[in-house]
């Protein structure tokens, strides 16, 4: 753990995990007192979860002949997020393939799809439930399914069925947190739908690689595997406020590993 | 120069500067085909202008004992990009200031200024024009006026007397073109507004920096300093229906060096 230290030099203060109810109130002030905008946010969040990407599955390390990536898109912010994620990953060289089953309504979700589909990204109309054509078709899966916004008994099919499907997949699969609040969740073959909100997560998945999305949360908690923190462009007074001693971002990254 | 090579494996092609309607007409079918929004590519531009900044005049090669920049913005576009550049540095731990004398009424705008507010990035209620005062305050100044949609005669005041001003300045002048198509100019110790829309630059400035935003334009085919292309979004149909033959980004670089 790299901690950042304190303002006054004495020693690093511990990252704090926020509960769910801090990270509503953090995205709250983001839109309502610092007027940022959903449209920038996601186009952050997504651009640095194509370099979280990149960092824990390089190019070099793909074992496939071509660099390809399905991406599994939900079908609210979080969807949005898989969907610039997939566009950046595509000017990064990777070969994104988007599933994107209930497409949003929502002009501003609508917009990043189209931007997808104009770069020509190909999508998938269904999901293959014989596990063996993923393994072999693709590197990596990015679960962008559901976000802390979504609840997954809301959610239906096609998505359990589709959760079954990856559940059972072998190859990395690098997921967004289901019911984590605020939580991105890239793992390696383990699946996040099922995270508690906060706290114990042993009923949960064990992944590999997680990006927690502004800053971590409770869920993350326990967390051992390669974490990411993407939210650089969190305000040092809503830092303070929270008292979340974020660790220090090097140069201009976008994220940094916790 | 580095010339992305030719998809056949042929030698290089050289990059193409585009002119000011080739230029619009990418941003139009960023807009209207892509679906791409003003506030995402606000955040990409400035985002990626505030990386220029640090890869040009990084935190350790500046003289004052203060990080400051002076970040002086016009009411259009190109004011936007330069708030959103000024908040982005401010994360990267330089001290920025921010001069923005005519504030667009536009709500996509403002909300761009609120953030830099809300951050306490100070904003002066106006500028000194006695140049020691500037030179003595700040390591750089950004001039972030004016933009492709901006005509020069339309500004007015306080505008001239601000041009008169940071023409006399000795410091860095790290500035956005003017007239110049959609292209963003950071240089030293000169000023960029004044440089003609395409082609000759004799009467114009000769500035140290320079960023292209999107892509290269013919106003900049001359340029013999620093120039930087942030453009790592442009989709590749574009990039190869306008036959801009771009060099290769490295890694997850949102600039590469022209």
């Amino acid at each position: 753990m790299n901690h950042s230290p304190t303002e006054t030099g004495g020693p690093a203060q511990p990252l704090r995990y926020l509960s769910k109810l801090e990270a509503a109130a953090i995205e709250t002030e983001l839109l309502k007192d610092y007027h940022f905008g959903k449209q920038q946010l996601i186009e952050l969040w997504g651009h640095a979860c194509a370099i979280g990407i990149v960092k824990a599955f390089p190019l070099s390390s793909l074992g496939k002949r071509q660099p390809t990536v399905l991406v599994v898109c939900g079908p609210d912010q979080n969807g949005c997020i898989g969907l610039v994620c997939a566009r950046h990953l595509r000017m990064f060289e990777y070969a994104p393939t988007i599933f994107y089953p209930k497409r949003s309504s929502h002009s501003l979700h609508k917009d990043f799809m189209v931007q997808c589909e104009r770069m020509d990204i190909p999508f998938l109309s269904y999901l293959p439930t014989e596990v063996q054509l993923i393994n072999d078709a693709y590197n990596l899966v990015v679960d962008a399914v559901a976000g802390p916004e979504t609840e997954l008994a809301d959610l239906g099919e096609p998505y359990g069925g589709i959760l079954l499907t990856l559940k059972q997949l072998k190859i990395a699969v690098a997921s967004q947190p289901g019911q984590c609040t605020c939580e991105t969740l890239w793992n390696l073959s383990l699946y996040a739908e099922g995270w508690e909100a906060e706290g114990d997560n042993s009923d949960g998945i064990t992944p590999e690689v997680l990006i927690s999305l502004t800053a971590p949360k409770k869920c993350a908690a326990g967390f051992s595997g390669k974490h990411f923190l993407a939210g650089r462009f969190l305000p040092f007074d809503i830092q303070r406020k929270y008292e979340l001693n974020l660790p220090e971002y090097s140069g201009t990254d976008c994220l940094v590993e916790l």
